[in-house]
């Protein structure tokens, strides 16, 4: 790849991952879809634990999806969350013309719905992701989350 | 245009997009004003409700400015609102060479001199734009805000 | 430069300042000083003062760190502080082949141990840069903070 090409593969995966958040976010399953490898793994596990005092706020997250089709079509709608995810600064590594690995800035929040324990969760971290060319457009592989701080209120 | 030419209008769209917020927090009319098209026209309705609730926390702000002149040069510094506007992912596609188009997250927080209602306010959501070549730049020639939540404090 | 040189620049003086933030978040002092020029200066004045009520919360804050080798090793864990750095939108303009300039919008998030007058303080302002290559790479050269908010709870 020249120099365009491959600055052309880091604008299009950071478009995917706005793609990613924005489908979360608007429980748009075809959006979120279409930015994911037909085989991704997408692993959460650790994502709702506060790193400082190792409480678990939703040890029901600890999960892996394996796999394009096991994305839900009406995403966290169906449990009554709202989320906002937002990307910050990110490192994007294009390793050959079909592959690239990044690590993401970002904090997500969800509020609850009432009754719950808690109304409102926010954390801080990183996302460690790969991605691949498929069907001649670049697409998340696989991701798991660190996290720097995990707090509710 | 080539690859090249296409990521440079993204970063200079990226960049006037980046001009305006600073403008906008810094109170600086001309800075906003340099990114505006001549006849753009910048839409606010809806910015400060809550989707989950439907509470209009400003109906004030349901309102459009057309074209750049109307820009208050002295902002809201007018009304003793000091503003943090924050850009985070973003999908700028390029329709052509003088066109493109662009979604992009955020959070807007302003807070109000004491004696009303709330001292602050906060927002998550994101901007749907068109964008134009004129007098040789990229100008924000459209704008409209989508909210995913608002709140107050 | 050509149009994809100069791209290439920004793209990496952007990856420069994600690995930066991910250094000091992670108290990883070779991360941080693996995109520090060797003559850096880096200010912090003024960067934990509110400029809404003229309250400084850190005064020992107001230092200026010169040179690369002046970065601590272990960074702000060794007085018990957990911080969040997040870069927004960017303004970066190549200058020459080995110089460029930037501002960055930015949160920043620091939890102190229990004990001191206040457990978190939080920030809202840019960064005001310049970067200079250095052994073939993209280096932060000089650092200065302008603050619209900061607030403690």
């Amino acid at each position: 790849m020249d120099t365009a090409e491959r600055l052309a593969a880091i604008e299009e995966i950071r478009q995917a991952r706005a793609k990613y958040w924005r489908g979360v976010d608007a429980c748009d399953g075809e959006l979120v879809k279409s930015v994911l490898a037909k085989d991704c793994v997408l692993e959460y596990f650790g994502c709702c634990t506060d790193p400082q005092s190792g409480v678990d706020y939703l040890p029901a997250m600890n999960v892996a999806l394996r796999g394009r089709d096991q994305w839900l079509s009406d995403g966290m709608a169906r449990f009554g969350i709202v989320s906002v995810h937002q990307g910050n600064q990110s490192e994007i590594t294009v390793t050959s013309a079909t592959t690239a690995e990044g690590v993401w800035a970002f904090t997500d929040r969800m509020w609850f719905p009432p009754g719950g324990e808690f109304r409102h969760l926010v954390g801080w971290g990183h996302y460690h992701e790969t991605y691949v060319v498929e069907d001649g457009a670049w697409k998340i592989a696989t991701t798991r989350i660190s996290r720097i701080r995990v707090q509710v209120e």
